[in-house]
Formats: structure tokens, C-alpha cells, sequence
């Protein structure tokens, strides 16, 4: 680094590894991707060769132990990040992890201890917090401008649901989709939850409830700093991806709304019609997705914490398993009785 | 009513009685306010005076016992409504009461039996249905343009908390002013809570908690519907009256927000600058008062059933007695419960 | 008026002057609409009779001979407002006179010198300049919000043009529907026009063509504080009335946009979609009329120059001809060639 | 092209053939960016380097010679467009120019004729008509959602005026500005000009007067088609770049608006806030400019005539022309006076 060049590896080269990787390559003129990794390799050298880049792997233990590799970007299936994380921190790599770390607290806590002792940086991939929209949000609450916050309020709707195989697989709609707006709560509010009560139904699909998980859900949260905060979620708003926040305080309002691929706007005799919400996460969080590992690399750059810690990685997971407990027994869950 | 004019009187002439004498006096072609009451009898000879109306008295009774007056709008204090109520039915004149009925279960019920058995009609005083932008949005809903209901949204926050004496025997936060909510719940989704769930705290002034109240909440209902609702309340917004709805479903979503005194739109080096939403309920609901009043006049002439019921009063008041239980218990309480 | 109530008589009691006699009678505290007259004395008498007023009269010369009444609303056919402000004038009255007061501009300027010799009070019916979104607009420019004005920007449209016959005798598109643009140039940017200069043509019906007039017309002006302004007409949106300004400035920009009878906002599958603008002037500038004849009856009892007067009614005459003769001589045209 | 992939060269590595190079060379999968110039040879070198290219010369006719090279890009100063465009099209290159072609019609025929000639492709570098929610409005607009056009209104205004020498070197306001918004005219309305009448002055800074120019203008033409238009300009706008287009028409009206660097939305006790416009043309156009240059890529590659043609090129200049003379002489000028 003593060009200030990060060298970056990305594992795992999926749909958002690719996100990144590009990204890296093209857009972070103080990062460099030097090689990818997937265990189907195939897909490693694809997107090596997009991005001239020179090296592609199927076992992605090698750029661990490659000494010109700086950091890694863990964009691996969720089940590998806590033992990537900690083979990473052993070798000495800073280490971008794709959020959940992990469904379990004991896998991550162990993944966020290997990268305590290693004393290298770690930041999960909490998108949403690089978003414009919602980065102005949180600036102006923390610069006071709502003065304390009394009520944070989310909506967070898919276009469509997941295939069921996924669902079956994904920890359910807590720990895989509202997870990002458990991050959010914290993100804006710049607090912890107390407690979680969380309501929920399939609503959009039966196989859903077969499947042992909801597809429309209302949590709702008490706040260490007292404040209250509510959440609703849907795995299909036919209109679009439909993401919206805000922060209500002691001096006013602050809220973000969704984001349009155009600013048309037509008048007939019909009425007046505008376009609709941004499709889905691809295309309304692309600049986040940038600003994002930006971030990262900047952070390693200038030695200063990433703005998504491993601690940040943690909580949300915790918030997870409390709805998911609220939901099943009916009642408000302490996150001290899931922690 | 051979000529379809309906003679009303206006029974308590505080402010909302003002309003209501001044509709039916000036803006209700079909109605005629023949008379006003009011315990102060000089404020009912005021209003009397001021709207050309021949007859004013501090003793409503006397109003009853006139067979010239067709029907009543009661717009007392909270306390005398059950009993005007019953003794208006026994009269036989028809009825327009401001909400809510009562707090007490009991006296609810014995107000609407009595108007079952004297078989005359009955309207709540649930001013926000008839808002021209909630209106639309039932309108959209009842239609079937958001498909099958699964999440409604309710944000309603006041620009001020009343005086810490008018708190103290409000009822709470939730039989004061969630009732409102609780109605419009109730109005947009055409379905009953099976339970609620209720967080708050006092966040606006602890003075409010001293009097055992709270000032912030956010209540979270199943439907029996199968739908979710959620509510976020407030006592003071400062930057006005804060009315928002939202019903979203299966094929959509309909919403409603803020209106505003004017429609400027200011552009200058610091950013895009608009109007605050419309100060309060006088202001944001002046057309609503109008609608309203008109619609209970025309359901008496047509022999039609009013468009907010006796039954519409008494289910927001047993919501929000769940509600209350709910903040204090700490767990969800099915309306059965309190009911 | 030493009791501070005005004795008002509304003269001319079509759509308009309904809506003058109406405000008078019932949101006008400090007014009293005394009488009504109309050359067809039903229609006096039914205005009266719905709105209390003991005296209707087919002879508007009885009121203007009556000690009793203060002032005049002057709503009759345009052909009679010079001739009516004369005489009014004479007999003491303060006067109200709808726009415009007359096409000719020797007649206008004989209405003026009889009102200035008379020192009665005249305001001339510009309702647009009471609406409160525009006159938001002119308070912030007149505040230095924009700083100083470099260009007006105004489209008007109407949902529907009027009748055939009526256009025939409008004086045309300029003298009658732009003129309440020319007054809002005027009146938003506190300056007089140099020249102006009109392009149109008759779009929305060839008939309109035929009656020698046009239907869709941009007009453009250089204002003597160096300011420029353009117009932009239609005589049929099919969406509604458009009404719209913005002066931009040196330190920003201002605008003012249309108002809908309702703030749903549907999301569905096909799009964004909220309510159209309000329909027509009626429901539009609704409030704007009840202000702008309470300025009247306030000026008039403070003795303070009302808010539109004389030469506001002549001015936009004025730049009507010159829109006139610019149109038909394809040329800019100095107002000094007109007035 | 067999392997349809499209080699290109960048003549001209200033701000905008930078932004041309870097999305040729990451952003287009089916172009490849094979060389740069640029008459800085170190210019040319560091945009190569940045970009993995391996071609860098300080002489653009080499590429030109080159039967490698499919197209060029040119981005050189204004005074070089017709004389490269010659050179390249007798070449057989393809040819991407930024507008303007020249600002000498002679000069500009003569570039057309050669293209014409050596049948190759020319596209003009119109940005704005590949920006998303203008290309809307035209679709929009094509597609008959507003009937036939009646009113074409632009607002077009910098955040602020370019250098003095600049100015002194642009051809004035109609010829460096206001040719974006003649082309968004012809682009939204599907018509030619008949003729325009301008007026102007120097309101942002004298100095720009004192060199013959103006900072401020209002636009009016008659388009062949019946229809109407007006553009207002501002070399200053103290919020941001402030871009919008309408088109009005029989069946209604389509407008598109500015876009924003975020959606939040601030409501205080001051008022309500949102986020000024994107602050110039790098941000609001960067989608513009990668759409309209894989626009040119694949209009090649599938032999279509490219969107923006050479007729595209010569008819704002033409406009331009026309509003000079006529802010000169004060009159409207047929663009037939200036062909």
C-alpha cells in the first residue's frame, strides 16, 4: 500500500460478486483487482477476462496466501463467510464481507474474534447505508436536524418473491430481507433495540407459509435511546422496489423516498401519471454498491474503521432471531433473550 | 321532512359546534338550523346570532321536546353524549354525535340500543372519511385497485399536545386521539382487528407521563382480513398537522399525504424549500366538516344508512381500551379481551 | 361605517356575481350585503332570498341612490362596468369591478378620472393576485427571495374553450384570458412592460379561426426593470386548468404549481398515478375570491389603497391590444403604440 | 466488424472526450477503444494509460490511416469538427462528432456532402436526447399519448456562467447554449422551425454585454407543424443546473423535470426541503452520454441511421443563427433569411 494501491481479490463471483468486481476494477481508481475466485472457476475467469484481469482461481485459499493480495471481497454463498473471514484474517487480508455474516451468533462471533486478533479491517456489506438518499438522511439526523428521534419508521417491498427453494434456505424473511432494514433502524437512529414484536403473514403466496415462513410482515421496536420504530415489509409490490425511511424527532422529519428511472411526468384526461419506483436493488442501489467499496478501500487506505463494522454485521442478526421468536410466540422478544 | 328540508339544532357550542352549526346554516341547501344549545346559554345565543338562527337556550331538553326539530347534532362534552344520545332517540329525532360516544363499553351499548329502538339514525362524528384525499383513497381501495389489503400505514401526528389538564381526563393518547386511527383502519380496509399491540413513551414532555399518558406510540393490529396495520403517533410535529394513509395490497398501492396552504415551490442556493402541511384538524379538515354534515343530512332525508355508524363508534373506542391495556401489559390483546 | 361594518350592493348577479354576494353575505365579517341588483330582477331576488338580504331590485340606480349603502360590487356585463363606475363614483360609493373594465381605453380612463375626482375607493377583480399559492410567489420576490427578477414564466390553460358566441364577442384571447397573465406579469414582478410580442394560432378548433380569433398563443415581453417574460395559452387542456408561475431570479427561483381536489398517489403495475388539477376558476380560486373581496371591504373601512386598482385594470388592457397588434402585424410591439 | 465488436478511436482527450473514451473502453461491451489523440500528445498518453489502451498519438490522421480502426469519436475544439469530419469520412471511418459541426453553414454542408459521399455513418452529439426521462417524453410524445403538439415549452439554465474568454469565443448564447434546446425542440415536437424571435439582455454579469453576448433570453419560434415554442435561459441559476422540458398537446400534456443528487425530504419549523437539482451536465447527463454513444456504437454495427444525424447537426445551427439576427434587429426572422 505504500503506492496507495489496494490489491483486491474477489471470492465468489455471483451476481453481487460481479457487482464488486466491477466495480473495483473500474471505478475505484485506488483499488486494483488482481484476481477472482469461485469454486466454479469458470465464473472466476469470466469475469477476470471482462476486466483484464490476469488471474482466476477455483480455490480461493491460493490468494489467501498470496502476499501481494491486499484484501479480499467475500462475495461467497452465505455458509462460507464466517470461515472465509476467519482464514482471511489469519493470513493478514482486510476482508469485505457480503452481509449476513452468519445465521448463527457462535459462527460469528468466532469470525469477528479472528478478526479482532488479526487486527485487520472488516466491513460488512450493508449497502443500503451508501445509498444517497439514505446517507443524507442519517448525515442530517446526526448533524441534529430532527433534533432526538422519537420515531423511525421503514417500508421495505420486494417486486417479487424469491424462488421457493431459496426461501427454504434463507433463514426466513427476518434474517434475509428485513435484516437490511434492522440495519437501517440502527444506521439512522444511531441506537440499539431493546426489544422486537413482529407480526407477519403469507399473504402473497401459500407455498410460502408451507415453507414455514411469511411473506408480508410489521415489526415493530423499542429503542435504548427511546425511541419507538416500526417496519413493514412485502416480498411483492407489483409497482416496483419500494424502499422508503424516516426519522421523526423533536424538530421535524426527515424521510427518504423511492428513486425513478425517469422524471416524466404525463397529464391526460386520465389523470397525472408518473414512472415507477426503480425495479429492484440492482438498479436502485447501483451508486450505493460503488460508494459502498469505495468506502472499504479508503478505509484500509487511510487506516480508519470501515463504516459497516463486524459489530454492525452482528446485531442485525440478533434483531433477525428476535422477530423470528416474536413471530412465533406471539408476543415482544428482548434481544437479551436471543443474544 | 315533506319538503326535504331538515331542521337541525346543535346541541353544545364550543368550537366543533360552531362549525357544525355554521355548515348547516350556510353551506347544507338542505338543511336548516333552526335552534342552539349550549349549558353557557350566552355562547348558544352567540352562534344563534351571528347565523341569522331565531332560537338559542341553555336547556337541550327543550329542543327534544320540539316536534319541529327533525334532528340533533351533539357536539357536548365527551361525558353528556351517551345520555343525550338516549334521550334524543326517545324523542325521535334523528342524530349526528361527535365521537366518541363514550369510554365505557356500557354506556356505549345502552346509547345504541336506544337508538336501535327508537329506530331513528345515527352518525359518528368520524370527520377524516370525509376527506376528499382519505375519501379516494377508500374510494381506490373498495374498488379494487390495490387488490386484496395487506399492510395499511397510518402516520397521524398533532402540531401540539393539548394542555396537560385536557390530557388528564382525555382517556390516553390512544381513546383520544388513535381513535382516529383506529377508525380510519377500520374505514380503509373494511375489516375488524382481531389484535393490537401498542409502544409508547413520553418523549414529547414528561409531564405527560407524570399524568400517566404518553405522547409517542406506535400500534401495530392484525386484521381479521388477514391484513397489518401499523400507527405511528405523535404529539407534536413541528412542522404542522402530520396525516398521512397508506393501503397497500396484492395489485398496489394507494396513499394519501399532507395538504398544504399554498403551492409554492422556493429554489435558491440552500436547497428546494415548500409550505408546511396545513396547520391543524381545522384547517387540514374544513372541507371534510362540510362533507361530513351534508352526508348525515342527506342520509336522514333518503332513509339511508349513515355513513359512519353507531357500530363505527363503538369499535375504535374497544380498540383503543386494547391498546391501552396493551402499553400497560407489555404483549398483544385481542379485542375479545376488553370487548 | 362608524360601526366598521360596510354596507355592500352587488350589482349583476350571474355566476360571478353569485359568488361575490355570497362571500359578502356569509365570510365577510365586516361586510353586510344590503341588496342585489340584476336587469333581470329574478335574478336579484333569488340571490337575495337565499342569502337573507332584504332588497333586490331590477334598477341598480335605486342602490346607488341610497345613503345607506358604502359600496358596490360592480359584476354586471362588461359593456356597462365604465358606464357603472361613473356613476357610482358620482353618487359616493366605493366600487368593486370585475375585470376588465372595459376594452377601450378612453372609456377606462374616463372610469378612473371619475374615480379619482370622486375619491372613492376602486378595485378591480385581478382574483388570481388573492390565490394564496401566487400570492405566496409574489411576497417571496417582493421579500428579495429570488433577488432581482430576470425572467416570468407563466402558462395558463383552460380545460375547455368557452362558447362560440362568446369568443366572438371576447374581445379576444388576449383581452380576455391573457389579461389575467399580464396582470400576474405585473403583479409578480412589480414592473411595467416595454413591448410585447404574441405568436398563436387557432389549434384546439378551426372555428375559433373562423371567428378571428386563435385558441393556443405564446406571448413574450422585455419589462421596463429589464426582466424578461413569456405566456404560454391554451384554451383546452384536456387534463384540467393549468395555472403556473415562477419568476427566477438572480439569487433563485420561486413557482407556484396547480392544486388537486385531492393528494391520493396510486402505485400499480402501470405506473404513478395522482388526481388531475383542480377543474376551472371556480373551484380553483374559490378561496382566492373570498380574500380578494375581504381586501376590498378592509381597504375600503381602513382607508388604505386597495390591492388591485384602477391602473391595475388598465394596464393589462393595454398590453392586451399590443398582444393584438403584435399577433396581427407579426412584429413586437411597444406599449407606447397602443396605450 | 465481423466479430461485431466496433474499434474506435477518441480524437480529442479534453473533459468530453474523456467521458467518450471511458465508456467506450468500460461501459459498451460491443465497442472496444483501440486509440486516443489529441494534439497534446500527453493528453492523449494518460486517458490510454487509465484505460488499458494501447494506442496513444498526438497526430489523429495516423488513426485515421489505420484500416483497423472502424470509427472516431471527436471531441477536438469546434473549429476542427468539419475539417476532421472530412478527413475521417473520406477515410471510411464512422464518425461520432460533438456539436456543434461548425457555426458556419458552408463549412458545415461541406462536411455533410463528404459524409454523404463516403457513405459512412455521422452522429451529432445531442446528449440530452438520450436522457432518460427526455427520450420519455418523446416516446411519450411519438407515441400520441399527448395528441398533436401545441405547445413545446424549455427551460434550460447553467449554474453559472463560463469563462469570459469562453464566452467571447462561443458564437454567443444561441449558438453555444441555446442549440441544445433548438435540438430538444426539433427532438420533442418532430418538426422544423419556421422562424424565431428572441430577446435577451446581460442581467448575470455586464461584462458578458461588454462582449457582445447576452446571459439571458426568452425564445420564441412557429414550428412548420402549427405548433409553439418557447425556451427561457440563464447562464445562472444559484440552484443547480436547471433543465425541463414540456410538451402540450390535444390529448394532454407531458413534462420531465430535474433530477436530484438524492430524495430526502426535510420538514421543519421552517418549511419543507429537498436536495437541489444535479449541479451541472457531467452529473445530470452521465447517463445521457453513455446511452448516446452505445447508441452511435450499435446504430454502426447494425448499418441503422444513427439517432442523431447530420441534419440533426445543421438545423439548430440554423436556429441559432435565425435568434441572433433577430435579437439584433428586434424582429422574428424566418430560419429561410439564414439557410
Amino acid at each position: 500500500m505504500a503506492n496507495q494501491i489496494l490489491n483486491v481479490a474477489v471470492i465468489g463471483c455471483g451476481r453481487i460478486g460481479r457487482i464488486h468486481a466491477e466495480n473495483l476494477a473500474l471505478r475505484i481508481p485506488c483499488a486494483r483487482l488482481v484476481a477472482t475466485a469461485d469454486v466454479t472457476i469458470n465464473a472466476a475467469k469470466e469475469v477476470a477476462a471482462q476486466l483484464h484481469v490476469a488471474r482466476a482461481t477455483g480455490e480461493y485459499r491460493e490468494l489467501l496466501a498470496d502476499p501481494a493480495i491486499d484484501a479480499v471481497a467475500i462475495c461467497s454463498s452465505t455458509d462460507t463467510h464466517s470461515r472465509i473471514i476467519q482464514e482471511a484474517a489469519a493470513a493478514g487480508k482486510h476482508i469485505f464481507c457480503e452481509k449476513p455474516i452468519d445465521y448463527d451468533l457462535t459462527r460469528i462471533r468466532a469470525a469477528l474474534a479472528a478478526v479482532e486478533k488479526a487486527k485487520v479491517k472488516l466491513q460488512i456489506g450493508f449497502n443500503r447505508r451508501f445509498d444517497p438518499s439514505f446517507a443524507r438522511v442519517r448525515e442530517l439526523v446526526a448533524a441534529g436536524a430532527v433534533g432526538q428521534p422519537h420515531v423511525i419508521r421503514i417500508t421495505s417491498r420486494d417486486p417479487g418473491p424469491p424462488p421457493l427453494e431459496y426461501i427454504k434456505v434463507s433463514g426466513g424473511i427476518f434474517l434475509d430481507m428485513t435484516i437490511h432494514d434492522f440495519d437501517m433502524v440502527r444506521f439512522l437512529s444511531g441506537s440499539e433495540a431493546e426489544d422486537v414484536y413482529a407480526i407477519g403473514d403469507a399473504l402473497v403466496d401459500p407455498a410460502i407459509r408451507d415453507a414455514g415462513d411469511v411473506d408480508t410482515a410489521v415489526v415493530t421496536m423499542r429503542l435504548k435511546n427511546g425511541a419507538l420504530a416500526t417496519i413493514d415489509n412485502s416480498r411483492k409490490a407489483v409497482y416496483g422496489y419500494d424502499q422508503r425511511v424516516e426519522v421523526f424527532g423533536s424538530k421535524g422529519s426527515v424521510a427518504a423516498g423511492n428513486r425513478t428511472p425517469d422524471a416524466h411526468v404525463l397529464s391526460d384526461a386520465a389523470g397525472v401519471h408518473e414512472a415507477r419506483p426503480l425495479h429492484f436493488f440492482l438498479e436502485r442501489y447501483a451508486e450505493a454498491y460503488v460508494i459502498e467499496i469505495r468506502a472499504f478501500v479508503e478505509a484500509v487506505l487511510k487506516d480508519q474503521p470501515p463504516p459497516a463494522s463486524g459489530l454492525d454485521g452482528l446485531q442485525p442478526v440478533i434483531m433477525g432471531l428476535a422477530a423470528t421468536r416474536s413471530l412465533r410466540e406471539g408476543r415482544p422478544v428482548k434481544l437479551a433473550e436471543v443474544a
